[in-house]
C-alpha cells in the first residue's frame, strides 16, 4: 500500500499530549482549556438530548444556529450572511478547512501557505491533489511580507490560506493587510481560505480583522470559525464556514459526502446559547487576564517573549536557556521539567527552527502558576 | 469555479425530508427512527458533559470505547481487533467511508461499486481521484453475481465496496459470498471497504456476515459500522472503522486531517453503554417486529414486496399502481398521498428505474399504521 501521506506521522498535538500524560507533566501543549464550558450550555445540550433531538441535523446545519451565526456576524463585522445559502455547520474547523480545499482544488492547483502553518493545511492540500507554495512569515513578529506573497503567485495559484489570530504565533492581521490582500487578489481567480477560529481572542483592544469585514474579500473567501474555542468545548467538534452562495454550493457538495451533518443536540444548544452575546463579547477580557497572568509569571523565568496579541497561545524564545533544537527541548521540558509545550519547527515544511516554543494559557490560574514555578527552575 | 462534483445536487435524503416537511407528509424516506435513544444512554452523555469531558478526544477515539468495540467484535464475529492499532472512531460512517477511500486511492485507481449504491460512495471515490466501476446487483433479489464482479476487475482495481445489510434493498450477504470474495481477492492488491452500519438489523435468525468473521478477508478490509443506527441516534454522527494495523495507519493519517476527533462526551457514554450487550443483542428482534408489522400493513395495499432481510428499510414494487417513473411517483406520494419514500433509481449512476421505492420502518407503531392507512388509498 503506497501511502498517500508518506511524510505524515502522528500529529504533534497527540505526541506531546501523550508524552505529558506519561510523565505527569502539566500540559500546555495541545490547545484546550482545563476548565469546563458554561453550565447553562451543558444544560441546553442535556435538554435537547432528552427531548429527542437526536436524529440527523439538516446537512447544512440546524437553521436556528445558522441564524445566530448570521446575527453575530452582522453585530461584529457589519455584514449579514444568508443562513440559507452562505453558512454551513461542520464537524469542527478541521472538516471545514478540508471541505473548502476539496471543493476548489483541481490537480496541480497551487495554494499559498504562510509558515509556520497549522498542521492540517498541508496534508489537506496534498490529499486534494494541490501543491502548497510556502511563504515564510517575518520573524520574530510573524507579520506578512506581502511582497513575498506577490512573488509566490503564479497562474496556477488557486487559493491563499490565512489564519488570524495566528496559531502558533499569536500574531494578528491589521486592516492594512486586508486592503493589500484585496488588491492582490482583485481580478484574479484566487480564493481565500481564512481560518478565524480564534476570532474572539484578540487582545489590547485591537479588533479582529475578519475577511467578513470587507465585502470585496468576503466575496471570495471561505471564513471558518469554531464553537470549540469560543465555548471551551474543543471536544464537541462543531464549527462553521461562511462563504458566498457560489462557493457554499460547492462546499456543501463536499461536506455532504465528508460527514453529511454534525451532532444535532449540540447544534440546538449552541443556537440557544448564542443569543447570550455576553459570553463571546467578554472572551477577549477573559483570556487577556490569563495572558497577562501567564506573561507576568514568565517574567521570573529565563524565557523571553512579546505578549501574545491573539489566540490562547504564548510564544517564547529560549535562547537564554539552551541551544537545543526546539523539538529536543520541548521533549526534555516535558519529561524532566514537567511542562509540555509545542515546538514551532513542526509547523514548517523544512522544520525551520527559530528556537521557539508555544504554551497554551487557556488554563486555570493554579495550572498556570504551577507551570510557571516549574519553568522558573530552568 | 469549475465544480469538482458537477453532477451532484442536494442529496435525495435532504430533498425528500424537506418535501415531507413542506407537505406535512409522514416521512418514511430518510433513514432515522422517530423514537428517542435509550434514556440511560442520554443520562451518560449528560453525566460526562457535566463532569467536563468536553475537550478533544484522542485522535483515534477514547480508549474505553475502542475496547468495547473490540469486545463486541470478539463476541459477535470471533475476532478481537486491537483497540490501539486496529480501531478508529470517526465522525459518522460517512467520514469513515471517505477516509478509507482517501487513504488508499491514487489517481485513476478503480473501485468496484455494486449498484444500487449508497449515495456517498461515488462522490467520495471521485473526489479522491478514483474511478467507480459499476456492477449491478441482480434484480429483484439484489444478490451479487460474482461473475460480473470478476469481469469488472482490472489491474487498476484498488478496492471493492460492499454493504451488507444492503441499503437501499435490505438484502444481506451469505457466508458463500464471503468465501467467493476471499477467493477473488486472494493474491491481489484489492482491498475491501465494507459498510456494515446495519450489522445489528438482520432478520429471520440469519447471521450478519461481517468481513471480520473471516480472518483472510479481515486482513484486507476496512470494516465500518455506526452507533447512530444501533442506538437510535443518527444525529450524533459517531461511527468507527476496524482495519488491520497497516491499513489503520493510513486511515488515521487521513482522519487526523479530515476531522481529527469526534465528540468526547458521547464517546465515553457509548463506552459505558456498550457494556450492556442486551441493547444490540435484542435489536434484530426489536426491528423484526417493526418489519413484520409494516409488511402486514402493506398487505392491504397494492404494493408488492419481499420482506426485508436486513436494515430498517423495506423495498416495494408499485407496478400494480402506476407506471410513473420512481422519482415522479415518490414525489407525488409525498405531496398527494402524504407518505415520503426514497426512489431507488437515485442509487444508480444511470438512474436505472426498476419501479421500486424504499420505506424506512424505524418508526413507532402509530406512525407505521398511519402511513399504511394512507398507502391503502392508492
Ligand atoms: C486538533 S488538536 C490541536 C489543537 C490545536 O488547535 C492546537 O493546539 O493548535
Ligand atoms: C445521511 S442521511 C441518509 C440516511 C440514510 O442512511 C438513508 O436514508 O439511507
Amino acid at each position: 500500500l503506497a501511502s498517500k501521506l508518506p511524510q505524515v506521522g502522528t500529529s504533534i498535538f497527540t505526541v506531546m499530549s501523550q508524552l505529558a500524560q506519561q510523565h505527569g507533566a502539566i500540559n500546555l501543549s495541545q490547545g484546550f482549556p482545563d476548565f469546563n464550558c458554561p453550565p447553562e450550555l451543558i444544560d441546553r445540550v442535556s435538554y435537547y438530548l432528552q427531548q429527542g433531538y437526536n436524529q440527523y441535523a439538516p446537512m447544512a446545519g440546524v437553521l436556528p444556529l445558522r441564524e445566530q451565526i448570521s446575527l453575530k456576524t452582522e453585530l461584529l463585522y457589519g455584514s449579514k450572511p444568508d443562513p440559507e445559502t452562505e453558512i454551513t455547520i461542520t464537524s469542527g474547523a478541521t472538516e471545514a478547512l478540508y471541505a473548502a480545499l476539496a471543493a476548489i482544488l483541481h490537480p496541480h492547483d497551487e495554494v499559498i501557505v504562510l509558515e509556520p502553518a497549522y498542521d492540517s493545511y498541508v496534508p489537506a492540500i496534498l490529499l486534494n491533489g494541490g501543491r502548497p507554495v510556502f511563504v515564510p512569515l517575518q520573524v520574530p513578529s510573524f507579520t506578512i511580507d506581502w511582497n513575498l506573497v506577490k512573488a509566490a503567485i503564479t497562474p496556477r495559484t488557486r487559493a491563499i490560506m490565512l489564519n488570524s489570530p495566528h496559531n502558533p504565533s499569536g500574531a494578528i492581521l491589521k486592516s492594512q493587510d486586508l486592503q493589500i490582500l484585496a488588491e492582490i487578489t482583485r481580478d484574479t481567480a484566487i480564493l481565500v481560505i481564512s481560518d478565524e477560529v480564534y476570532e474572539h481572542m484578540v487582545y489590547d483592544n485591537q479588533p479582529h480583522q475578519s475577511m467578513l469585514t470587507l465585502p470585496e474579500l468576503a466575496s471570495r473567501s471561505f471564513v471558518i470559525s469554531s464553537f470549540g474555542k469560543t465555548y471551551h468545548a474543543t471536544g464537541w467538534k462543531v464549527a462553521y464556514c461562511v462563504a458566498p452562495p457560489a462557493l457554499t454550493i460547492e462546499f456543501r457538495k463536499v461536506h455532504q459526502y465528508l460527514t453529511f451533518s454534525t451532532i444535532t443536540p449540540v447544534q440546538y444548544a449552541l443556537a440557544d446559547f448564542l443569543t447570550n452575546r455576553d459570553h463571546y463579547l467578554n472572551l477577549p477580557d477573559f483570556y487577556q487576564r490569563k495572558r497577562d497572568l501567564f506573561c507576568q509569571l514568565l517574567q521570573d523565568t529565563r524565557f523571553t517573549f512579546q505578549p501574545s496579541t491573539g489566540t490562547y497561545f504564548q510564544l517564547v524564545s529560549y535562547e537564554n536557556i539552551t541551544s537545543e533544537k526546539d523539538q529536543d527541548f520541548a521533549r526534555r521540558l516535558t519529561t524532566d521539567i514537567g511542562v509540555a509545550a509545542i515546538p514551532i519547527s513542526v509547523f514548517y515544511q523544512q522544520q525551520t527552527d527559530h528556537g521557539l516554543l508555544r504554551f497554551c494559557f487557556a488554563k486555570n490560574e493554579e495550572t498556570l502558576r504551577a507551570a510557571a514555578q516549574k519553568l522558573q527552575n530552568l
